[in-house]
């Protein structure tokens, strides 16, 4: 078992595993005693060398939590065996897991209506390597950002859903992210509320920015509601989409301080640099493969 | 109209101006054309010396908010003449204001229950010189911490409140803060609510402590509240009380992050750092008379 | 004089006020009795209805400074006359000042080399009408930046700096500042020293960021400096240029966390968003002339 | 092997997992591969169940190090045993380690010339339980704050440390030292230099806070030189102290805002509040046994 790279960063990670012998497992169940050396021990038996493992454990919940970084480069059988090998300590254990190689690179769909800020930060950290995924597909309810995903060569298509054909255009939507083969979406200031049907189709992997420090000013318009109640702070809140509006599973939150100085415009300025950030940070810990999620809650691993 | 001392700290403003000599104008009205020229009239026609002075106007709420600082040591009158002239501009313009003086130092009540941290740390930074007023006084409905306060010889009293006798009680201590010429109530995690006759008689004087970033997580136990909910970031925030519960004038307010790591003991200790630190720059901004209070917020000058 | 906006923020003066009515006046003076009277007193007379006042005193060095906007549309005489009588007030206060009308849109250059993170921030938030000012010209002494300047329709100016030919290349770099009549010069991350003889002819114009935070890490490669010297942040530092490297005086500074994980590439990947913040903040104080230098110091009014 | 408590923190191990029942184990060494699996090995063989573990590579020297956790209550062996096996592996793998029972509580002598305010807030964190150690000595160069320590029954001593009697006074300090058992002396604002003899002979066991962002301000009043200087943030570091003054290994720092409006005293003011948290985050994490240094860095684990 090699420690070589132990905690190491993604980008110092690069350096020295090449990227495609890169596995990363990502598990949860009820915890018990037996699971790390379980895991460890098929591990170990296929040849995978741990680079990185980092766990938790939610007492409350009695639920266990670990990514496991490995390095396939010298693995005694195939990735076939490996996956059946976990799939049989899953079983033992009432196991959730995912396991992401580094041969396949995450496909993003970015939703957007007519705010542009968020869209243009997460295709410049794209380009400039920030984001280690690519992004085949810019959708949208309205035209107006044509011309940014344009510049980047990004197909761009646009649902202009309206209350008759909202159901129908998501099924467009769908069969389009499924034609691409999308991994995430990315709601990028989207301003349309996805249906439950569309959500259940993609669990855990529609990440959302919302304006505000939930669960504070959920809903409509949360600068306004902020600028009313005469708060200090602003902030933003990346969250996995799910059926309840803005109650879904927090990622990533931050602030910025704010005063009686402020107008709604002000605000929203202020607003829209935390959101830039706090968008991005989910979407890179997503395609690094840290986030676990349950009940309305994540882990995000460091 | 001397400028010496325009925009300088309380720290620096006491090596140059007596504090004996300093007056603060604090005023707020409808906004109108005139107000800053018929103030600055006023000072000026009697001999206060203008050190600074800062304005705000709510556009909104079409309402104007001024704090000046004055220099009282060359007044050609006296300080009831001066005060006759401001009164006559404040009809004139509808004003809403208050006059300090340096003469007077103001006194303040602490309100605690059995949590210490924030009364430790007020009666410290009042021993250090950081809070330019007198505590002769802690209230509480417990025993437990009159330790605290007869470690720094302070006054301690017990009001052990229950539900049949909190009118009664409340009157006993109404008539001990009159007695004590309490000018500011501070709540330093008292866990008792204050009845609406009781705030009544301090309006926009009491100041809570509220451990959560309002307005997430009213109400009790808030810490438990942001562990159900997974946030990314605990707040605490200080406020006028008011009658309807944490829903008063916010004066300030600060987060920490924390993680799915940390415990709900994790965040109590997290945050207990956040309430001192919030909760003393408040009680320091009131005694420095920067502080303006209308509808449920706050126009808190620099 | 006019109270009805005063200490607004730009976006909400601009609301009431129209643009072409704005007047800001800029002042500093050795520390004298009667300065803010008289500054007054010429405005009122011709007109000039007050919308906003700060000031600071910097007690050690007994400097006062003063910033006000004002509202020209119902001035009783012209421009030139209360130009005429400004100077008359600051000749007897030895006062240095500057006035910005709203009516002339301050024009800005930016100064480029490989990195694109900055120039993309500043033409975004230019685009997005975050930055109140022309840009029409980006000059590089690489070519590379030229299509991003392009998608923004900027000139892009191409001098390709060699030890032997600075003097002749800067020549014609100041030429084009002159003939495109720059007010402001902004180094995002320009990787060339500018000499003291350029410097000079824009005192207080020209905007560098260094992407630490100064003092600690002067000169190159500070991102490498800050990683082998092992601190828990990275910070970046908006100053004003002067000859002596990294010593002009600071107009903004921010931190972000880091740790032992973190690669050289993790702290530049921190570090670039940083930077833009921090520039773009001081570009906005810039144009909004809340600036003020003296020394190697800034005073920047709210 | 148990995986009930990984990554769990501190509060909620001790719901769990008796304390006198923890071992945490810290290790660093030259990086090889084997050196994970090796340590689990023994720990597994002698039936200690690892709770929680983190690993930590330095890809430029080359190091690793890692923190493991452990429940000792099924050993299989005894602590010797364990101990000769650990050491086995150690000088196999030419490992540092040290290895910390819960059933010994870490002893902390605090060291403090005159300012109280870092002393009052580790007694007070140590009195509300947020410190796992023993406070049996406070040593001073002055006199005046035995009331403090009197407060909180502590033994005081001073030593009045004159040129003339600097290692005569401190070999007395060493003594009292040992014979009170001291693990880690907390420099919390002592405002003498430790000779090279006295540091050595508590290598990385010492912690001093520095009431500067260093390594910027390094040196004697660093608030008067951040003043002069006109930075937009203070800052304060904790870290280890070496024969170089201020450039000992970094465990933790932290900046507040500042601006042209404050003082000094302002400086110090905001300041104190940092050196306090800045400190008892330092002070916590080595009672945790969280910090490993090497060079002038160190690895802190979450």
């Amino acid at each position: 078992m090699s420690c070589s790279l132990l905690g190491a960063s993604y980008s110092r990670l690069m350096t020295a595993v090449a990227k495609q012998n890169l596995g990363t497992l990502l598990v949860s169940c009820p915890d018990r005693r037996g699971i790390v050396a379980a895991l460890a021990q098929v591990l170990y038996g296929h040849g995978a060398n741990i680079l990185d493992s980092d766990q938790h454990t939610d007492a409350d919940a009695r639920l266990f939590f670990q990514r496991i970084r490995f390095d396939t480069s010298e693995l005694l059988t195939d990735r076939t065996s490996l996956e059946h090998a976990i799939t049989e300590v899953a079983e033992r254990f009432t196991m959730n897991w995912q396991l992401a190689y580094g041969t396949r690179t995450k496909r993003v769909a970015v939703f957007v209506s007519r705010y542009d800020h968020c869209l243009y930060d997460l295709l410049l950290r794209h380009q400039a390597g920030e984001l280690d995924c690519e992004i085949p597909l810019v959708a949208s309810n309205h035209p107006d950002l044509g011309r940014v995903a344009a510049q980047f060569g990004i197909r761009f298509e646009v649902f202009p859903i309206s209350k008759d054909d909202k159901a129908e255009q998501e099924e467009k939507e769908l069969g389009l992210l499924e034609a691409e083969g999308i991994d995430l979406v990315v709601l990028a200031r989207y301003m349309q509320i996805l249906s439950a049907r569309f959500i259940s189709r993609y669990p855990t992997r529609i990440i959302n920015i919302h304006h505000s420090f939930l669960p504070a000013f959920v809903g409509g318009r949360p600068y306004h509601q902020a600028y009313a109640r005469g708060v200090k702070l602003v902030g933003a809140t990346a969250h996995f989409a799910t059926a309840t509006l803005d109650e879904g599973p927090i990622i990533e939150q931050d602030v910025v301080r704010c005063s009686h100085r402020d107008s709604v415009a002000d605000l929203e300025r202020k607003g829209r640099d935390l959101e830039k950030v706090v968008l991005a940070r989910a979407v890179r810990w997503y395609l690094d493969d840290r986030i676990l999620a349950y009940g309305n809650k994540t882990v995000v691993f460091d």
